[in-house]
């Protein structure tokens, strides 16, 4: 296992994770994206629900990037985001029969992204 | 201008647009999307509607890609339509002021897929 691989376990974790929830729970992807659709007002204060679930998760992957010692820690987690939240447009879109192909293709950018961003301390 | 960037103006020209569009009529991202999300019945005549919407975007991202001679449009396609949804999600969650920072982010992961896909005949 080369050094790329290796750092990227931390946020890449995630990514299995989401394999695992779509089998289980996520026939309709995201909830709280699903949510916050139908939450025309601005103001409701049921987005916070949904900005904080979505802020909690990008913090998480942060701090996994920070963790296995990865660059620009925020900024690859915001990318990882956008994945995830792709992954669930689509799950959404095509049915949960579609999550296996679109997690892994997820998973696929994910690791071109967390070796794009690299390490401090190359080996 | 080098040739990755020259060969990218086909599927980029869809992240300037994206740009475009989230400043004019984009407040609560993408409207199929939230339209998918409210259809909890799978068999919803209107899911069709949304998923040819989708899929006429992947064709369309596709074919810029083809034309610009990168190779696996198809799979190309896919994960910038990831992004395209991911920005849409974020969107909805943050609210229409998070567009041009989310729009920047997407369109840079873009490019690195684009420079990743390569083209057949390097120049």
């Amino acid at each position: 296992m080369n050094r790329t691989e290796d750092v990227g376990k931390g946020p890449l974790a995630v990514f299995t994770r989401l394999a695992d929830w779509y089998e289980r729970d996520g026939a309709r992807g995201c909830a709280f994206l699903n949510a916050a659709a139908e939450m025309v007002d601005p103001e409701d204060p049921a987005r916070l629900v949904v900005s904080r679930e979505k802020r909690w998760l990008a913090d998480f992957l942060a701090r996994l990037a920070r963790d296995a010692g990865l660059r620009r820690p925020e900024q690859l987690a915001s990318q990882l985001l956008l994945l995830i939240d792709g992954v669930s447009a689509r799950v959404l879109v095509q049915g949960i029969r579609a999550a296996p192909q679109v997690v892994a293709e997820a998973t696929q950018v994910a690791v071109m992204l967390i070796a794009a961003a690299g390490t401090d301390s190359p080996s």
